[in-house]
């Protein structure tokens, strides 16, 4: 895969969607890759099949509450000092970097470090999208420690967490997180190179592309960019489903930075204020959608509030009154939806009451008596 | 300085008494000695002048709300994995203690410690009393660094921080003690014997000793206590003063467990209604005392509520309505009311907006007109 300077509005708005809502401004990560190349700085994305079984991986990414993000900006000096504390805990050099999530911010800040540092990045990651937590990630899920977690702000401040338990390791880290201003920067699951390929979401890289490339190069043709993006979706992604869950207007946003989280609930009604009512629940990331109060999508499918227009994303801390908009639902890889997997990302995890079942099998609903 | 199983009640009290109403519950660390005592473990106590000068010595504590530790004790297990992690991040092994505070739990926890491990403990502390937060102490005053700070539970989950700003390490480390439950065991201040002996509050720990046996002998010999105090100190500690602020009884008790810390305020009246109105404010420790809305004390004084019969100190989380006490003063050595200090503990790091004066100097109020 290679990713170039006229890619990065296609990339970041792909990651921007798999972002589920989340996942930080992809405009920001805009901004830091425009820079980046600019720069004239390489950067050398390589498939994980690649990896050598005893090379030494880890994560780099953003921690904190999307809305904190949009006015307190990553840090390369500060990602690089994660990476290099990181190293020195496990004492061992890490050979590539491999982003934690394709949602949002954490989609480019891991190409930005690894291009300051002229590291590799691996095609994939450990959501396949974004979510609010660290440990709910697939390295996790088949057993990879997210220990040392390595925490830094732009104070060359430097907290290292070390929990046998990853939900553990991530409030631990989350405290500091939320005491160094709501933003920070992490280092994490240092893995080696055949636990990666073993647990990874692959290729998510390409996939952020081919979706922003699908969307934007239809609204550039004048097409419909929701067509564009359904077929992309089924030609790359053949096993996967998406749908359009409602299409109407923004009536009312609620929301709060709660706990370190971006947490709120979207309420939209259809255009002509028909359609019942629709919900769209987020924690950093939307989790869970009900029409007319009950369950349509949840986690870990990915739920997008995207312009009804131009089909671009619209982030859980941007949503505002007014805006006309689709909500999408897309399914996720197997690997994303085994029994471990739920337990970590799935709705009991987010306190929702429901089992997981791909979105569209809630829509087989009674026709009317 | 010798320390043995009959000494306990006395040490405890005395640390109590240093701890001016914070500290921890003094009775928790009188267990955990006694317990150590009756297995035979032995305990060194050695003077500060006899550390080597390339010595490592480092301190360790339990950090929390006081309210919280009457509930959630220390582990000696945490306690040891926080000294060995420091001295994993040093790369050195400590060889001897030095006690944070000699007040309240933190008086005895070194001991615990150092007699679990067969290490010595410094007759010295960096407060020589108690203070709410780990940088109120003169070793930072003194130029030492307070990192790495090692904080670490009973479920040996292990956070490192490291930060060049000491309050900045405090802030870290209470939102991680936080998080861990309100109380965790803590390892920090590695220093060289030379630094620790120019920057400690020296032969603390006899001083608690001390001070807790006349209070003790008073009271079994059927003498007044506070006379007894009274003249100890002036006995053993000839440049300090020390008074009584207020003769009578809890009207009202304030108290929250908030930031990670036991604040409030206990408000007194005159046994028969007399007196004026009192007040000690606190914070963990007592920091300041009001007389008709007037200083009458503030921190580093040591501010300490005593019963008004046994001169046995009360603690802030367990001060209550009706008490019948005396809140006495006693200031603090020199190398503790030097600007530096009183910019770390004086009251102004308590946003207590008044100049430091020893209490007595406060008393000189104009008579009656």
């Amino acid at each position: 895969m290679h990713l170039e300077s006229g890619d990065l509005a296609d990339y970041v708005r792909g990651a921007a969607m798999l972002g589920a809502g989340g996942g930080g401004d992809p405009y920001i990560g805009h901004l830091m890759l425009q820079q980046l190349f600019a720069q004239g700085r390489k950067l050398s994305i390589i498939p994980p099949a690649s990896l050598r079984d005893d090379d030494l991986v880890a994560s780099v990414a953003c921690m904190g509450a999307p809305t904190v993000m949009t006015e307190k900006l990553p840090s390369i000096d500060a990602l690089a000092l994660a990476l290099q504390e990181l190293e020195a805990q496990v004492e061992r050099e890490v050979s590539a970097i491999i982003p934690l999530e394709i949602g949002g911010i954490n989609a480019t800040v891991p190409l930005v470090l690894a291009s300051h540092l002229g590291l590799p990045v691996v095609d994939a990651d450990g959501m396949g999208r974004a979510f609010p937590e660290i440990q709910m990630v697939t390295f996790g899920v088949g057993g990879c420690p997210i220990s040392p977690i390595v925490v830094t702000n732009e104070r060359n401040d430097i907290v290292i967490v070390q929990s046998d338990d990853n939900k553990q390791g991530e409030d631990l880290a989350r405290s500091v997180v939320t005491r160094m201003g709501g933003m920070a920067q992490i280092a994490l699951y240092p893995m080696s190179g055949s636990e990666a390929r073993r647990t990874c979401v692959p290729e998510t890289l390409g996939l952020a592309l081919a979706i922003g490339r699908s969307i934007g190069g239809a609204g550039a043709a004048g097409l419909d960019p929701f067509a564009s993006l359904f077929v992309e979706l089924e030609k790359s992604q053949p096993g996967r489903k998406c749908g359009i869950l409602f299409d109407g207007k923004v009536v009312d946003v609620c929301r709060e930075t709660r706990g370190g989280f971006n947490v709120g609930a979207v309420s939209l009604r259809g255009l002509n204020g028909d359609g019942g009512a629709f919900e769209v629940h987020y924690q950093n990331e939307n989790t869970v959608a009900y029409r007319d109060g009950k369950v349509v999508a949840v986690v870990p499918d990915i739920i997008a509030i995207l312009d009804r227009e131009s089909a671009e994303p619209v982030t859980a801390e941007r949503v505002k009154y007014g805006q006309r908009v689709k909500v999408l639902a897309l399914t996720v890889p197997g690997v994303m939806t085994t029994p471990e997997a739920l337990a970590t990302f799935g709705p009991s995890a987010f306190s929702i009451d429901v089992a997981y079942r791909p979105f569209y099998e809630y829509r087989c609903r009674p026709s009317p008596a």
